[in-house]
């Protein structure tokens, strides 16, 4: 592969391109990633999680290269094309996102059921990146394919999503470096050189389990720290339901590209603001000017959701026992909201990434092992399962006394008076 | 000082504040400092360099308290209130930037005749702010004289801005953390630990001298990699030129208050795009859209100034050299553009940052030493010199040619043909 | 306390040192720690792991001296004088090591029952270092007391050892950055800075506890991929046997001062490999000789102990079972040898540094935490209680044979094969 | 080239070997690089720089690999084997090396006119590193060729030697980090890639001129703050002393390798202290125990050399200037050591590793470029050329009257009293 030239980094150091990528990056729909922020609204606690998606796909397209050099060093793919392609799949599977990424993703799927996939299926094959990819002899199909593919049953897709994806070895390393929390060490040239293929998936050599097992935790502890952290979900929830309130009104789910790709965090929370402060869209312009001036919501409960109480705890449960509680209290319906770290607004969510098992080659040997051998990663999971109440300032009192009536006594991470209620 | 909180940072990892500090920071007036990044344009180059001045205020006052300790416990100031005064100081030095900072700045000084610490003034007197530092027992006007203070004779000024203020020591290696360049090794503890006072001036350690030395060298660098490079300039002259071609239509520089802190980078953006594509702001509105679509202007020209040149080229004289250019290549006047590393858009402009000489106090003895004896200095200054011509993609031609008969054959740094013309 | 110097440090880049302090590291018995290296054998698989006691302990003072201020600062301790008190305590906590550190603090016990700690009461009480104390008003006596003190109930004990102390919080980061396997992230800053005092015992506060965490992770990694790695703990079998072997020759656990001051890890290598390749010790001076020139034992076997099993894996015990698995061999007993992670001769002793619990303060309440609540940490212990055999390579197949017939099964970390055996 | 294994690194990570690097490494003379600390004194001063030959020989062996694969890539040289003739180079390098490495170089000029490459010559082709070279199919010849080929006019030495060597690349991180100075920025990775040749000479693209730059700029803070720095140099005169006025008692410059083989810093150091306290050698064992409980010589003078005075100072005219100031001062001459920044025992001899020029590719131009033209570089020579003057503690006074007499004022830099004489 012939670069054309690179980008200074300062997560990888320096990322290079070739003259297919370079003309995609070119292309506005791509550039207008530049203004929707990796992590949403993460930056209101971490002031400095200011990085967007655009050096995530960058990122994500840099360490894609590097798997697939070493799977065609190693036979699994026979042409340097493949790596090209892989490359370019990395570096569009964000292309879709709208505002606040994976917080518009749930404003799509409960609005219009459809999904940020969906739309960057539609921007690779209908926008001049289409034109690009096929005058250097790239098929959007495929790309969309090797972005998105569903089922996940090819170890090439596995290389752009899941538990061994350029994805996460992006993110995490970059989530942590930009927030500050810096736990992420993500050893991401052993885990690419390490990778093998076995019964058409990916694989991972033994000698590098210490180094899965490593970014394992650190994903645990992005997760903790950052992804699920309180006051961070605290903004995210108020966007959340500003954006589903005011649809109607500013027509944001608006799926044709036109209007799609005008979408940008910034653009959006200015029409959002600008909503009036009276009559059915004030309660979604007030949520707006709050998240923008910082006036958050406060937490006043969180409870370890048990195995049985999981799987039921989508948007329409959530938004069921937000009104028993806000009945209980005596207050607005509007002005609770009970958030799950399962949400599909949560950029790592569980039911998406998590790995329930790695194959592993040992010399002759493939064996699949089951992610809870890794001795500290069985105790994680748990952890991802959790509920927040949330209300604003004036009405954190009588939801505080109401809450537990309707969930009983919250158990707060760590607090010693007892086992942890998993 | 009490502290009422910490923030995380990538920079200092944690940066503590006081309750006066807290409300002063969850002021909406300061809260838009997250919407005004730090390098208006360098993240089209440095795709990360998204960080805003709000980070770096924040960094800024941690430094300043951090020297106000330092001068505290050498008896030069007498009680820890006057360190909460500088710490405040240094929060607030930045909060009279408008959109796309250093930029506007020049937009603010040739349309109105103001200027940003003139805008910050005014916030801080006149907002929701003056409210917050008076219930606190802090006078607004003292806070704006430390933040502002002219002439800038006083060392407790030194402290906010100037060569060995917590301003330089955050913004050095915050920008070259953001945008991967790096180069900048800043050792603020060890600066701010070195400072003392002499005649009523900041003065330095002799034993910080190497630390000093290494500061300025990163200067260099920083200045030579991100703040003048050719290509960040290139989409920097984009915004600055769209801006004051639009300001009529749009009133950017009505300086109300109300008016003022609304302008943000984005919105400001999208306001610049959404010009006509005819009539009078065509060319602002072209400029704009060209910038968000990451289609910069192409340098087709650099060289040198000479000692005899520097003064002249103030923008009425940038643009009439320009014009001339512009005629004898035959094009549209709008299209050529001629920047100055002397310009007030420039972050660094030398006019108000560049240091001639230290105060150094080795044992009991205080001397003046021209910053030049350092020996790496010396050579940096001539750097600082040099005149760029930018045109558009499809007048480079013809300005290439026309060019050299206005201004002479160019020399670049490093060609190798002959000494640097300095 | 006034500096008196300061040192350049790469973990903490700066460490500063009073007059007193100044002078004990002045002293000969302190200068000859730069010849005991931290990690005894482990350069020899990770080759920058050079780093000696010396460095070690004055990065211990260094944050004695922070946890020190801060509970100076909350008024635990009441005087300027015990912060002093406590950073001796700290810069001497390994003066008594002898060559190859925790290994020939094995030696010792086995051969004349005598311990580093007693080693370093005398090093205190009978050398120059007494005089340097009693000058500067400080009393050899109490900072044995502080530095050596059992039983360990007194806070001001725990900050110079055990789970929350300056030692552990040093030498995680020490021993990641020059291995270079670099996991362990220590926010000392934070911990230290957290510390409170209840019940006369050393607490943490409650916002603290995920840094608390991070450091027990940390801890655990280093100990897999350093302290319990299968080729260093190779190396280091190697060394202590070789040690206890020629014991009676060389006389290395003569306790006078003037032998034991003498003794570096180079000096007695080169005793240690000087030795008669015939004779009594010919199989001792051959242990040196392999050591130094890299030629280690193979590890043959690998088996999680049951808790039934733990307590009785003293050094005799170990003895018997390599004698058991040569005699089935049938080879010499001396190329047989046992070791488990609970051997004195690792420098992270579960016995002596496992935190079993902790102590929090969250606001007024004060509360014991099991360790095993922390999510992470529960999942550790485990892994701490494993047996390997060793012997050369020349044995390899007959050990190899016959150990499982006396020990059963092996069962590797990650093996696949089932559950492992906790 | 195939991998046998990898070692942790922490400059590098990550450093893989084939497996005839495998059989070196682990020959007994290159594991007595382990011994051979990299900065001899240094550690006396920046406390962790204990780092040795051993971790640099693997470093350098990685960036010639670097190297070596960038110029295979563009066709300079035309298969992989010689590839691997550059890695071996580059690991055998300093194979020559005594103890206290650069020190004992001039030790064994002044004594015996030979150098540690002619002792390097001998070590490949008549040790077991002969055989191991032969039996991979490689030529001991024609790796010394490589490793310490004189004059260096072929572009494959200067990839073992030079100012673009791997040497230089690798031991100015390393030291950095170690020293914890951390000045060193050196871009090994887009200097490596940016190599090419021209003129059978290694040149560089134009692109990277400025990490070029960075690493010089780097090369002169590691020489001001560690090299050259004025109490590291103490300790080095010291031992250098101490070796030249032992060695007909100890034969320390008996090459046969027999006995060079079995020197290194630690052993040498224990038969200098046991030199008898009267007697010829009085002095030498004095100076080498004052070396090692760290009571080191004061500097009491130090003043740049003129162009003039630069080519004259070998170690005879220093020896004659310390005589004639010891009369001067009427002390034994032993008692008075000048020491230059240009002797032989620095570890950055200008006379070897300067560059006064580098060949430039741009684009198709090749052209000489003087170093003197990168900006910064110029103003750094100056520094590289000063004369200093150490005695003992109890001479201070009487050496510092005389000094003056002899040699004129002192010029120290950054005084501010006047431009530095250059």
């Amino acid at each position: 592969m012939e670069f054309a030239g690179e980008i200074t980094d300062p997560v990888h150091r320096s990322i290079r391109f070739s003259e297919v990528e370079k003309e995609v990056i070119d292309s506005p729909a791509f550039q207008r990633l530049r203004r929707i922020r990796q992590l949403a609204g993460a930056h209101l606690i971490y002031p400095s999680a200011q990085h967007s998606r655009f050096e995530h796909s960058l990122g994500a397209m840099h360490i894609a290269g590097l798997a697939g050099e070493t799977l065609l060093g190693k036979g699994y793919i026979d042409h340097a094309e493949a790596v090209q392609d892989l490359r370019l799949a990395a570096l569009l599977h964000d292309i879709g996102h709208g505002p606040f990424s994976h917080l518009f993703e749930e404003v799509l799927e409960y609005r219009c059921n459809t999904t940020h996939e969906e739309m960057g299926r539609r921007i690779i094959t209908q926008t001049e990146i289409a034109d690009i990819l096929d005058r250097h002899g790239h098929s959007a199909d495929q790309i969309c394919q090797l972005s998105f593919g569903q089922p996940k049953v090819n170890f090439m897709n596995e290389i752009i999503s899941g538990g061994l994806s350029a994805d996460i070895m992006d993110y995490l390393p970059r989530d942590g470096l930009f927030t500050g929390a810096e736990y992420a060490k993500v050893d991401y040239h052993r885990l690419t050189s390490s990778l093998e293929v076995s019964r058409n998936r990916l694989a991972i050599n033994r000698s590098a389990l210490n180094s899965l097992e490593s970014m394992l935790i650190s994903r645990y502890e992005m997760f903790k720290a950052v992804y699920f952290h309180k006051t961070v979900r605290s903004a995210e929830v108020m966007l959340l339901h500003s954006m589903i309130a005011a649809d109607e009104a500013l027509g944001l789910t608006d799926t044709s590209l036109d209007n799609y790709l005008g979408l940008t965090d910034e653009a959006t929370l200015e029409r959002l603001c600008a909503l009036d402060s009276s009559g059915k869209y004030a309660f979604a312009g007030k949520m707006a000017r709050d998240y923008r001036d910082r006036r958050l919501l406060k937490s006043v409960y969180e409870k370890f959701l048990h195995k049985r109480d999981k799987q039921k705890m989508d948007r329409k449960a959530l938004q069921a026992t937000a009104a028993r509680i806000a009945d209980a209290a005596g207050v607005d319906r509007n002005h609770v909201f009970v958030d799950a770290s399962r949400a599909h607004s949560m950029p790592l969510t569980p039911s998406k990434e998590e790995m329930y098992s790695v194959l592993v080659v040992d010399k002759d040997r493939v064996y699949e092992m089951p992610v809870s051998e890794i001795p500290l990663v069985e105790s994680i999971s748990g952890f991802f399962d959790m509920l927040r109440v949330y209300t604003t300032a004036e009405n954190r009192q009588k939801v505080e006394r109401s809450v537990k009536k309707v969930l009983g006594e919250q158990e707060t991470l760590y607090m010693g008076a007892g086992k942890l209620g998993r």
